[in-house]
Formats: structure tokens, sequence, C-alpha cells
């Protein structure tokens, strides 16, 4: 049975009126809490998304502390970099390191084809599990790194400043990009639909690095992946997130690669994004995830002129604009649940 | 004797007729041409910046090379940093070291006032060295970090991904930052009226990193600040651009915070930025920089897109949305200012 909170965030993914503004964060299960990183001195980060019970452990940490109105899977972006055959290390305090990155066409001719179903099937028993914990209370939302992101990374070795070998594949070789791009597209629409078929609620497509982006790059090279990935988790009928950012001056872009949902960044006022989107697009956003260590009353001064901007139109899910940070008190966290969840519209 | 080419930027500037859309590159001079390779090993990059007949070499380098219609003196927007008493150092191959950053109340007072013609006078004796070089030819463009990008690199002791402690002292000390934004407004005020009275003939500010922010941090805890630094420059009659990075969601902000002409990145098509903007204002850009890595005819598309976009309009400075990058090809730029000299619309 659906409680009134597991239609709430699905309801304005749809952008249909809900009770209160429907409220979760990008990585609301991670180092910020000390349950998190009791069980990151066991195990490693890539032991932690390997194994179900695990991940699902980590999946519902943040869950009754927060009182959050969706869960996220636990997983990595990159998983699907290992079945592909690049290779995926993380380094201490490092970010990720990719051992055997993609330069160039024999490259990408070895990536291997991936069936998520067997290949990346821990994701999927860790949505099973997760599901059978939290049904009837919140939904689960599953995700993906998206195509650029992923390419990104694969291209670079592991993260990038300028993404400069990325944009040069992109922009001397669209041939190399196009053949590259087909085969990441098609990956992850197959680990998408397997994580709805094992019970995600929900998609995320998240799109990290494309705000380093043109509009010109990303309408010819970017968009009609990203819109190829989206439909292709769609078929599965349920709501499709499209999340980027650094790319609020070109969301009229962002819009026509598709999603039930854009999620952007706080680099724009969100009635700016909503008026530029259109009113009947379901948006999510859009806290800088740097105002979570402020003082509480500076937060809720930033918390409530956002909800003022929403005018608490239908559609809003309330959202940082990028994942909580390490050193995050969580006390602040669950404070910014409370303001959005008894915030009244005057 | 001014030639037609100094009034072509200057016109531009003011948003005046010009033959052909004025052109030049933000770090045009640098690591990219082998000019300033071999210099560089022979000084280290501070002495570079300290000795002006050097300066006034590395500024004059890439003018004949390239054909540019402005020079901008070769410094760097940290040196202030120096006579306040931070400390500025570059290590081999990184960024800049502030070995005294300024964390606390005591550091804010103990940050000393410049008298920049007495304690910075070698960059004023840089610019009258090229203004005797170039006279009648281009115009010479000063510069200064803006007290936000300053700011920024004091408080984190270098370069910042996420900029954690300056937005802490922004939203949890906004007394602290107040205090330290006034001592460094007094001082780029002081430092730019120095360049223009040594023989600058514009002046750019150098927000780099301000695109990290929401609109609403923003507006109330950057752009006084700002629009004070700009207004003092203005004082000295001569043009002033205000260039940042990663703000194109907020640019009616960024005209509030003024500037002869308003400098933009990549990240937003040149014909909504001048919309938001206003016609009548003059506008800088607005190239990805990594575009210049690409065979000519793919840069070429992205020139001429430019171009179109600016519809032939008064107050149109090409540039780059930010500095050339250190493996550009020189042929490269050179070929996009026949690009930009030789296009006529349509």
């Amino acid at each position: 049975m659906e409680t009134n909170n597991e239609y709430r965030f699905l309801k304005a993914c749809r952008g249909e009126t809900t009770d209160v503004t429907p409220i979760w964060f990008m990585r609301q299960a991670g180092r910020y809490m000390k349950a998190y990183r009791d069980l990151k001195e066991k195990h490693t980060f890539l032991e932690m998304c390997h194994t179900p019970e695990l991940a699902a452990e980590v999946t519902l940490q943040p869950l009754d502390v927060l009182g959050v109105d969706a869960a996220i899977i636990f997983a990595d972006i990159l998983l699907p970099l290992e079945p592909m055959g690049t290779g995926l290390e993380f380094a201490v305090g490092d970010g990720p390191v990719i051992p055997r990155p993609v330069k160039t066409e024999k490259d990408i001719d070895n990536l291997r084809p991936v069936n998520a179903k067997e290949q990346m099937g821990f994701v999927g028993d860790a949505i099973k599990i997760v599901r059978s914990e939290i049904n009837g209370k919140i939904p689960l939302i599953g995700f993906a790194g998206a195509p650029f992101t992923l390419c990104s990374y694969m291209i670079e070795g592991g993260k990038s400043k300028e993404f400069k070998d990325t944009k040069m594949m992109m922009l001397e070789r669209p041939d190399l990009w196009e053949k590259l791009m087909d085969k990441v597209c098609a990956v992850l629409i197959d680990y998408l639909k397997m994580q709805v078929d094992a019970g995600a609620q929900a998609l995320q497509l998240f799109d990290s690095w494309v705000g380093c982006l043109s509009p010109y790059d990303y309408e010819r090279l970017i968009l009609p992946y990203t819109k190829r990935v989206i439909e292709g988790a769609q078929e599965t009928g349920v709501p499709v997130i499209n999340f980027s950012t650094g790319t609020s001056p070109m969301l009229n872009l962002v819009k026509q690669a598709g999603g039930d949902v854009i999620s952007f960044d706080w680099r724009i006022n969100l009635d700016d994004a909503w008026k530029t989107l259109g009113h009947d697009q379901p948006i999510q956003g859009n806290l800088d995830p740097s105002a979570l260590m402020a003082p509480i009353p500076v937060i809720k001064e930033r918390v409530f002129d956002i909800m003022q901007r929403a005018e608490g139109r239908p559609g809003h899910i309330f959202n940082l604009g990028h994942g909580i940070f390490q050193f995050t008190p969580v006390d602040h966290v669950k404070a910014v649940v409370d303001m959005v969840h008894e915030y009244r519209n005057a």
C-alpha cells in the first residue's frame, strides 16, 4: 500500500499537486554521516557498491534520520565502466581513476557490450533489498551517469578541469565520438531498464560536467544522445529526471533532451529557470550545497527564497544543485527537510 | 596619432560602429607561444611580472604575430597580495600559493593598505614601455582581479574547487567579509587608477571564479563591491570591461555591477546574452578556448556562429570566454583574428 509520502515525490514528477513540496538530496547517503563513515572503515567504496546488502544499508541510512521523500540507490555513476573493460579504481582521498582510458578508435572498438542484468546484477539486488525495506513509505530512485559525463571520465581517465581530450575527440573526430556515444548509450539504456525491472520507481540521469560546453556543441554533439537514453529509460514507464550542472544558460536545449523532470543548479534563480522551461515542466532544485554548512538562519533565508520563487506551483521537487559536501552537519540537512515540509506560501 | 585600429577597440567599448569587429584574446601573451617559453626558461613568472622590461617584452610578443586590436599588460591578478602582506608564490607546474592565507579577523586586520604607485610601480613602468612601443597602433588594456576572485584566493590560499572557506566567511561572518572586501576594493581602485595614470587606455576586471555563486549571494555579497571598484575605475575616464565566467544565468545582476563592456563566457549563445543585457550594452566574447585546439574548419564554424549571432551590431568585441590554453597552436589563434576581421554579415 502506498502512503501519502510515496505519492508526494512521484506526483511532483508528474506535475501533480502535492500536500507539501517533496524533498530529497543528491548524495544523501555519504561521508557526511557517521554511520556511513563507520561502514567505510570496514569496506572499500567499490566493495560497498558491489555488495547488495552493504549498498542497501547505505541507501537506508539517511532516510529516517532526515525524513526525505525519496531514497536513491547507493552506487557510482562509473560502475558500467567495469564490464565495459576500462577498469575503475578509487584512490584514497582522490577521485576515480580509469586505468585504461579511451583515447583511440581501437580503444573504442575494444569496449565490451554489457548485459546489465548479468554483469551488474548487484545493483538490481540492492534495489530489491531497499524496496522490500521501504515499500509503502517512500519511492526509490535508480540512476546512471549521462553519456557526456560518462565519456568524459572514460576519455580523460579520471576527473578533469578543462575536458581537453574529451572536447578534442568531439571536435576533431566526430566519427569516433559518435561510435563511443552509441556504445555508451546502449549500455546506459540497458542498465537503467534493469534498475526499473529490479524495482526502481524513478530514474535520474547525472550529467554533472556537461556545463563545460557551449550551447553550440551541446546541441549538436550531446543532446541527441542524452535524448536517446532518456527516451529509452522512459519506455519503462517511470519518470526520468534530467540532471545537469552549469547548463542554466541553455535550459531550452536541456529541455529538448527531455526528461519528466529537469534538475538545475543554484547558478540561476528558480523562477527564471522555471519560466524558461515553462511552468508545465516539473523541476528539481536548486540550493547551493555550500549553503548547508552555514548557520541555520542563513540556510533558512536561502531555502525560503527558493520556495517563494516556486510560488507553490505543482511540480517542484526540492533538492540541492549538486551533491551534499563531506563536512555538512547532518542536523542542517535535517533542518532543511523540515523547513521545506513546513513551508506555506503566503 | 591614433590609427584606425586604435579607434576600433575603443570605439566598440563605447558601442560605436567600427569597420570590422575588434578582437583580442585573454592570455594572448603566454605559454602557448615559443617566445614566451624561451623567456620563461631564463626567468621565473614573478620575475617577469616584477621587471618592467620583461613584462613589456611579453606583452608585445603576440601583437604582430596575431594582428589583434588591443594589447593587455602582462601581469598577474594576484600581484596586489604581495604588498598586502599575504605573500605570493608560484610552484612549478602548479597554480599560485598564498603562504599566509586570510582566515580570521586578525588576518584581515593585518592586511596592509597599498600605495600602488610606490609599491607596484613596476606595473606602471611596464605600461609606459609598452605604450611607447605601440602608441598609435593599438590601445593597451590594464587589469586587476575582481574583489570576489581576489578574496577567494586570499581565503583559500590558492585555487579552489568548491570555495568552501570563502563561502563560509561570506555566510557565517558577513561582518568579516565586508571588512575584507572593503580593504580589497580600496587596493583595487588605487591599483587600477595607477595603471591608467601610467598609460592604460582601458581596464578589465577579472572575476574568473564568481560563477560558483548563486544569484542570491552574488546580489547581496558581491555586486555592491564589484560596482564600487568599477565606478572607481571609471572615474579615470577609460572604459572598464566587467569580465566573469559561469555567470550567464545572472547577467542581469552582472550588468547592475556595471562596466562599459560586459564580457561573458561560452556557456550561453551570444544573441541570448546580448538580448538579456540590452543591445545598447557593449559586450565581449564568447568562443570556448578549447575550440582553438580543433581543426581550422571546426573553429571557423564556431567563430561564424558567434559573428552571425552578433548580427554586425556595434559594440561587439570578439574574445574567448576565458584565457588561451597552454597547448593552443599559434596559427589557430592567428586564423581566428583573420576570420573575425574578414567576416562580413550576410
